[in-house]
């Protein structure tokens, strides 16, 4: 948890302005230096992903030593997951096709854990039927991600327990009540089951030494608000002899409205991966971008990308090429380039994106027993 | 938790004078009163076990509920467990043979469950192999103890929770810290798994339910010190839509030295299922009794059978007979008999009783599988 003015960062809420230098020195990470970047792009072929080229992942923890286990032959585990509590957007989807990448440069095997047990209890209202349906709607985003179905195993929490359980209890015994009230905020009036579910979260960043008892190492790529959970399992990894988790953190994607993340509490800042064409053409034509209320004011003062989700959307993802991005920006920052025109240029990329996707989602429906543990 | 001048009584700790009338009132449980004696008596055929006859079983919650249920042709599941933090004793064995009685006379499946995750969480020495060879030597035990294989399931905690798990968090949804800080005296200091744990042993009061969708009643015969947890799930349970279990406490068995429960804590104090019969011989004759330092002072004086375990193993398990204990006490107390005579004759029925023991707990080692979830 960060606290710092009005800015807010939990696994629960995230809140206020987002500077992530500040972030980084709150939260103790390391920030991802060229150097590692560089040592990375050889270990990945020369194919470095725009996503870290443009630091949307931006901060770690250990992802040298990822780098240094693997140059070495040694095998590395990637986790990450998902709280059901909704339909997934792009907000959700965007580290996934990073994680992908990773699982392809690796050649690494994936858990991708569902905490429907976290959802569940921290929603006073969901039942658990709800969180189940969520849960079977998820799954088809994530497979339609494209990991490989041989290497990748999705985990339901409440489903598949019985693997989590006994590294949780491990975990659990050396975790207190004033660990969980200090790294998550917890209190008096926390049901039970918040409270121990950080030992839950914790489990498959071990579960792969536990099964094979071998000296592999797990890194998790995942936005910033999930580093409390895994600093947790940091400390007390070595206690039960197993390897710390390495992380590796994005910034979170920016929404379509004036500030802050896609959020699901807001619909129209989000691009859901089941919206159709129409639904993104409307909400991307209706965001707030960085330009000036008219025509000959962009002209005149130019617009300003860095608060622009237009050109984050495009910087951060749809648009790989350099060349044009550094484009794109000059030509905002001039007052040639009008949101209009960048929009349709991002609604053309974004509605053949998403095309794509909901084919993959369609498929998946068929994949689903192949990704169960 | 329950502390009266120096009488603790926790699901860890039992200590102090233990006034039964007082923990009653204390606990606000119901007696059993003669009446509900008769009622179940009649249900039984006629067959009333004599740990109801002397009350060792002595108070309950909602066991009425349960004789109306049966009486009117309803289903009623049995629960107990045991916390395999070493081998058994006569102390935790007793309440089996009851449970094993109930199971007869309401034809019962019974859930047996075995808390591996909290004796691993509670006891910080421990390691989880630790525990699981407790748990392989404490099966054996439970089974010969001569429950209906048919209808009875040994679960496992850590190896059985994905069928307790989903219950588990329905409870704990209901269930915050400060409650189990005020039922369980935990602290800030507790790990995260013991807060957990009231949830995972309140999950079997529920199972037949959840698994059914049949309304039957769940009946709890365990020693008294388990109440809080199910005063616990008896508080959230109309609020998941599940009956109310309902209860049957007994007393502790009394140990070997002066005052105390039987416990592992002093083995000299406790009769151990695997004891062979020389060493229970000496047990049994280095026992603390109520009789008078010498022969002389006992023929004068007479003994006191109310604080002596010997007329104790008698009257709550190894003389059925009536007649026979009440002249046993009525001699103890003229002084008409001796110690060493009265040992002598519960050291031929206990022997008697622990070789046929050892029998059929050789013979579980082949049922094991038939009783495993």
């Amino acid at each position: 948890m960060s606290r710092d003015n009005e800015t807010i960062i939990t696994p629960w809420e995230v809140k206020g302005k987002l500077e992530y230098e500040k972030i980084i020195q709150q939260f103790g990470t390391s920030p991802l230096t060229e150097g590692l970047i560089k040592r990375f792009k050889k270990l990945a072929g020369g194919n470095l992903h725009v996503m870290l080229r443009r630091k949307l992942f931006f901060t770690h923890r250990d992802f040298d030593l990822v780098i240094n286990h693997y140059e070495k032959g040694g095998e590395v585990v990637l986790y990450t997951g998902r709280g059901p509590s909704g339909p997934i957007h792009l907000g959700h989807y965007v580290p996934w096709i990073f994680t992908k990448y990773l699982q392809d440069v690796f050649k690494a095997k994936l858990y991708f854990q569902i905490t429907d047990d976290e959802k569940f209890l921290y929603h006073r209202e969901y039942r658990l039927k709800d969180v189940q349906k969520f849960t079977n709607d998820n799954i088809l985003d994530i497979i339609a991600a494209g990991f490989d179905p041989h290497k990748t195993k999705i985990i339901i929490d409440i489903r598949d327990i019985n693997v989590l359980y006994k590294i949780a209890v491990k975990v659990a015994k050396h975790v207190t009540f004033s660990t969980v009230k200090a790294v998550f905020g917890f209190q008096h009036s926390t049901n039970i089951g918040l409270i121990f579910f950080p030992a839950v979260q914790a489990a498959p960043c071990f579960l792969e030494e536990e099964i094979t008892g071998e000296n592999v190492l797990t890194l998790i790529p995942c936005a910033i608000d999930q580093d409390p959970y895994f600093r947790v399992a940091r400390d007390i990894a070595a206690k039960l002899g197993y390897n710390k988790p390495s992380t590796l953190y994005s910034k979170f994607f920016p929404g379509l409205l004036a500030g802050g993340k896609m959020s699901s509490s807001e619909p129209e800042s989000a691009i859901y991966m089941t919206d159709t064409s129409e639904t993104i053409k409307r909400k991307i034509w209706n965001a707030f971008t960085g330009g000036q209320p008219t025509v000959e004011e962009q002209r005149l003062k130019g617009g300003n990308p860095d608060i622009c989700p237009i050109f984050h959307y495009l910087y951060f993802l749809f648009e790989e090429d350099d060349h044009k991005i550094r484009q794109q920006e000059m030509d905002c920052r001039s007052g040639n380039l009008l949101c209009g025109e960048h929009k349709l240029y991002l609604i053309k990329k974004l509605v053949n994106f998403m095309e794509k996707h909901r084919k993959r989602r369609e498929k998946a429906r068929d994949l689903v027993d192949k990704f169960l543990l």
